[in-house]
């Protein structure tokens, strides 16, 4: 067994698709959901199918609620999330469904669970090309993380923790991604991207997320197996 | 009303005493716990009176288990605090009542909080004096913190916020902090220390975090107001 790495794992395409790059590395995969209060909870039933999938040594579902601290349509049921934005508006400026310090608490919780692993290695899917704008999945950011994260910790001030934070999917586009899973071997049918999913789980297909899926499949030349409404 | 803090509210004696700093430099006060399956939770009723008798604006108890992620004395049930040891033992090396990563999970909480409060200000109680040992109680741990936080959040790229965090009683030995709290008025008869309470929620007087308090009282000249025993 190679040597152990947490995964960050959204039940979303770009975190399957991070995870299979961890395996295909040689690591051995923790996989760490968090859930949240998101609206898309489906996707950590995704997430446990993923996690089963790629052959995840465990899989730890963490319940912190962002919900009641606020500030995003991702968790708030009063406020709606985009629908319907194109592809040159998503990204344009940081939309509504930003999620305040989000990769800053999940990350912190990987460093926790890494530390008690002796883990030295941690994986996050995000990527600055086809996506958001978000703040926390810039290459910068991630950085300053892992710098502080090198003083943080009992394991890193004992000198037997350098912790590396992979985001094998930084330079990649959507379509791009898409390939590479699939030549990796995953089932995107076990994948959740929708912001907003319809009462039985189906995708919306107009939120953020679905159009940047949807554009990845198309430039992949690729059918999307998931459905939609 | 001045501006908004959030202060790290653990129920201690630390965090209690930089709260009430933070309201003597005209802070608006924002209280945040966190319960993370700690052996000592009848802090957080502690941290309930002192939010209450400080004047804070809002108490948030966020649960976010850190037990299920393990690796400390302090959230094991199979694992006992140490107890007994000299003031010079405690500080000679990190304890095992270290929790793998805790400020920087809760620093991320508070981040998140802070951004959607719009506050610019963070107060934590930690001091690298008088106490255990832990790497996330240091300057340089938080400087790094502050650096990455710059980076992680949609209000800090956009220009609207420049997060402080403040740790004003980092330079203090511990018979200072409370010189300094029973001067502003803090009523440490609410607060609570001990790591492994009796079943009725004395204090063992035997954890490292007793020891530490109680020499701390011992050089203020001053009688410690809570049970032992």
């Amino acid at each position: 067994m190679g040597k152990k790495a947490v995964v960050l794992l959204s039940g979303g395409m770009d975190s399957a698709t991070a995870m299979a790059m961890a395996r295909e590395e040689g690591f051995e995969l923790y996989a760490l959901s968090i859930m949240y209060g998101q609206k898309n909870e489906v996707e950590l039933e995704k997430a446990k199918k993923i996690a089963k999938h790629l052959g995840a040594t465990e899989h730890l579902i963490v319940p912190l609620s962002l919900k009641i601290i606020g500030g995003s349509s991702l968790t708030s049921m009063e406020s709606p999330v985009p629908k319907g934005r194109s592809i040159e508006e998503i990204g344009k400026r940081i939309p509504s469904t930003y999620v305040p310090a989000r990769n800053t608490v999940f990350l912190s919780v990987a460093l926790a669970w890494a530390e008690v692993l002796e883990a030295e290695d941690m994986f996050i899917g995000i990527n600055a090309l086809d996506y958001s704008g978000y703040p926390d999945c810039r290459l910068e950011y991630i950085k300053a993380f892992e710098a502080m994260a090198h003083l943080a910790t009992k394991a890193g001030v004992e000198g037997r923790m350098q912790l590396r934070i992979h985001t094998p999917l930084i330079g990649l586009r959507k379509a791009e991604i898409i390939a590479k899973g699939v030549a990796l071997g995953v089932d995107y049918s076990l994948t959740h991207s929708c912001y907003d999913p319809l009462p039985h789980g189906g995708a919306c297909g107009e939120c953020d997320s679905c159009k940047l899926r949807l554009k990845g499949f198309q430039e992949a030349g690729l059918r999307d197996p998931i459905t939609y409404g």
